[in-house]
């Protein structure tokens, strides 16, 4: 952080010793970086219920091997205008079981709508979409 | 707060000026106050996460008034040794459904087995529980 | 319900043996009860997404006693013509804590941003929006 | 499927039309489909809930391109006997952040702490756990 700027947090001692006791598990290294994450955790959740702003998001299915439908989805999203797939990961979970990453950028209520359409198809056994950032901002 | 102490934050320029846009939205009046929140908000998430740690819990019922069984229900609960129901609020929705609202102390893995039952009685159409504190220590 | 419909549902027989523990857990007496949960569930997440449909809300703000400034912003909301507090309930949880919840009504973005103004009140050390419905549709 | 068994599902004709509709709006071929998807969301909820039964996870990081932590802390996780990453993505959003999605296998409750580990790391300016199954039995 080459530019830098600092503000004051006053609370009570015991809430200190209980934020420190937090901090110490989650292996943080300062409180700094701490509230950092807390502030950029409500930004996020903010800008995803605002649901037009750029955002980030990273789809998670988990599928039959044998399905083809989500192929086939996945080939019709990519020609899809709005929200875009830029990277994916495939994991071979077992004979029968896989893991699709898919890392998605675009409006937040249009990665949405693409997760919703996604997680729909039949095949899939379960999927969630993580809501995240482009970073940009934070 | 009769006895406190200070932390300074250090951040970006810009991630404070997304903070305290956000502040205003949320119609708070200083950081400190937000910042806590944020705090407090990580800390009962954990105890939930523990789960043999004391906790308060809300759990909202949405229910058919014609049913008889969560009445059941809740009287064998309030004999239930572990978590404890300390309060209730019931509101007539219309003449059909109905909205029970039960405060809950005890151990928070104590107070998710009570809700995860009256939730699954016949005739709660929907059913919440909120995971908050005592505030004891926060 | 005097009016039932029925359809089939076809699935692995290890799933609905998973299925059938998840219900004993839960204390479901049948499974039409505990699918028609999931669906119930699935609407009002719907609902809520979409923010322009009538729903209920609880709002659940863990405070401390002595703070006035909770008390002047519920004044100020009950002549809020938008959300609507339909009754509330109140719990003194030791000398310094207090359990405050509301019941309301109204459009669900609407109640999103009542129940933002109240948690983020001085004062309030927690506080959380339990998303429900008024039930009429389901 | 190979090997299918059915359960009958009734439900008032109200709260079926909602659910057709449902099932548009997300591209739902079959009512089956939607159900057996009902199921396995809650069967991982639980899953993760009782925290010592085998899982996937995937942990999404955006991250600061020039952070030097998070890499180190990477290389110690490969060398944890507990939850072990399977794969890891790779993305490049922009001059400075980047994004870092891991697939991890273990037990619920490792997953977690490791996930905890990685987004408290410096540099680190999102994380999120996404929490899913191995498929086996689902």
């Amino acid at each position: 952080m080459a530019n830098v700027v600092r503000f004051g947090v006053s609370l009570e001692p015991e809430l200190l010793k209980q934020f420190d006791r937090l901090l110490t598990a989650r292996r943080y290294t300062n409180r700094s970086e701490a509230v950092r994450d807390l502030i950029r955790d409500a930004l996020i959740e903010e800008d995803w219920r605002v649901g037009n702003r750029q955002a980030a998001g990273v789809v998670t299915l988990l599928y039959d091997h044998a399905s083809m439908e989500l192929a086939q989805r996945l080939t019709h999203l990519q020609h899809d205008q709005h929200a875009q797939i830029v990277s994916s990961l495939h994991v071979h979970l077992d004979h029968h079981n896989c893991l699709e990453v898919l890392v998605m950028r675009g409006r937040a209520h249009e990665i949405r709508t693409a997760a919703d359409r996604l997680i729909g198809t039949r095949g899939v056994k379960h999927g969630k979409l993580t809501m995240t950032a482009t970073g940009r901002a934070l």
